[in-house]
C-alpha cells in the first residue's frame, strides 16, 4: 500500500484522510457522537439556508471565531453540548478541502489517529493519501504532526518521503505538544479564549470512530 | 532573527543557505579545500566553454551520472583527487537554484552544518532562509533532514513552522541515516555504484568551512 502526504489538495482516487487538527477534524469526530449526519458547506449563506430547511444545528467559524447567529463555533468542546439528526458546519479550511476530493475521504486527527489509519488500510485498494488542510493553502505544523501521528500506524506500508518526514517529526510527544501549542493556529485560538480547545485536540486516540465524507455528507463508517 | 525553510525557490534578500545534501552542497564544500574558486553553471555547454577558456577542472552530473568528457562527477569522494585555481560544476538541482538567488547564499549540508549555521547568524540582518534544493522542484527527504540538522544550531531564533518541522524530524540520528540511505536520491546513486558518496554525505561537521555564492562564483567565507 502506498501512503503519501499532500497539502491542501488531494490527488488520490482511492482513500484519503483529511487532517485539520485545529479544529475541523476533531470537532467533526466529536460531533458524530451526537448527530446522525454532518453536512459540511463552504459558505455561511449555504449553511444558514440548509439549516433552516432541514431544522439542523448550525456550527462554524471564520478565522477561528464563531459566526454571528450560529448555534456554536467549530469547537470540539462546545459541540458536545449539542445533538440532533443533522449538523451543518462551515470552516475556513477543512470543509473547503473536502469539497474538492474525488476519493473516499476519512476525517482524521490525534483523537482518532489509530482508528482512522486502520480503517484506511481496510478500505484502500493501493493508495492512502493523507491530506493536510493547512491554513489558506499554507503549511500548518499541527496538521503535519497530526498526519505524522496517523502515519505512525502505517509504517509497514510504502511511505513516500513527505509521509516519512511527518512520521519522523511526530515521534517526540513533548516536542509535538509544544510545537502545536505555540503554532500560529493555536496562538490565534488563544487570542479568542479557546486554549481549552487546543488542549482537547491534542488528546490521542480517545475515539475509535471514523467519520467518512461521501457525496456531500459525513457519516460514521459502518 | 527569523529562520524560514523553503523548497526550490528562494525569497530572502538577506542570507540563504542552499541545501543539496546528495550531493552538490557536500561536493562543493569538499572541493573548496583544493580549489580557489568554484563556478556553478546551468548547462553542460556553458561548463565546457568556461573550462576551456579558463583552464578549469570540469565536474558535474545529470540524473546522478557523470557527464561524458568531464574530469569528474558531482562526487565529494572523487573531487578530493583534483586541485586547481578554478573548478566549474554543473548539477541537476543545486547549481540551478543558486542561479535564482538574490541573497547572500551559503552552501550547507551535514558535513558543515554547525559552521554554516553560525556563519549565517553572523552575516544575516534579520532573516536566514534555508532553501532545500529538492529534486526537480519536488521534496527530497535528504534535504529536509539536512536542513533540520543545520536548523538545530539555530533553535534560539524565531523558526517558522516548516523550519521547526524539519528540526523535529532530524532529531533521531539513526532514523535520519536510514531515511536518507533509502531515499529515492540514494537509491539512484546506489544503482550508479555511488553508495560510498551517500555514506560520506551523512558525516556530520567534518568541515568548519563555509562556501558562499556571490556574483556567479563560490568562494570560502573569509
Amino acid at each position: 500500500m502506498k501512503v503519501s502526504l499532500s497539502l491542501d489538495k488531494s490527488y488520490s482516487k482511492d482513500v484519503a484522510i483529511m487532517v485539520d487538527v485545529l479544529r475541523a477534524s476533531t470537532t467533526i469526530t466529536v460531533a458524530m457522537e451526537n448527530f446522525g449526519t454532518i453536512i459540511p458547506v463552504k459558505t455561511i449563506e449555504e449553511a444558514e439556508n440548509f439549516a433552516k430547511k432541514n431544522n439542523a444545528v448550525l456550527a462554524g467559524e471564520r478565522r477561528g471565531a464563531a459566526i454571528k447567529g450560529f448555534d456554536t463555533g467549530n469547537s470540539p468542546l462546545e459541540i458536545s453540548n449539542f445533538a440532533g439528526n443533522v449538523l451543518v458546519i462551515t470552516t475556513s479550511n477543512g470543509t473547503r478541502i473536502m469539497d474538492g476530493m474525488q476519493s473516499k475521504t476519512l476525517i482524521g486527527s490525534f483523537v482518532n489517529a489509530k482508528s482512522v489509519a486502520q480503517t484506511a488500510l481496510n478500505l484502500a485498494e493501493n493508495h492512502i493519501e493523507v491530506v493536510m488542510a493547512g491554513v489558506e493553502g499554507n503549511f500548518a505544523i499541527e496538521d503535519f504532526l497530526g498526519a505524522g501521528e496517523i502515519i505512525s500506524y502505517l509504517t509497514d506500508q510504502k511511505l513516500d518521503e513527505k509521509a516519512l518526514a511527518a512520521y519522523m517529526a511526530s515521534r517526540d510527544v513533548d516536542m509535538v505538544q509544544n510545537a502545536i501549542k505555540t503554532s500560529r493556529s493555536a496562538r490565534r485560538l488563544g487570542e479568542l479564549g479557546l486554549t481549552n480547545d487546543v488542549e482537547f485536540c491534542l488528546k490521542r486516540n480517545i475515539y475509535d470512530t471514523v467519520p467518512v465524507y461521501e457525496n456531500g455528507r459525513i457519516n460514521l463508517i459502518k
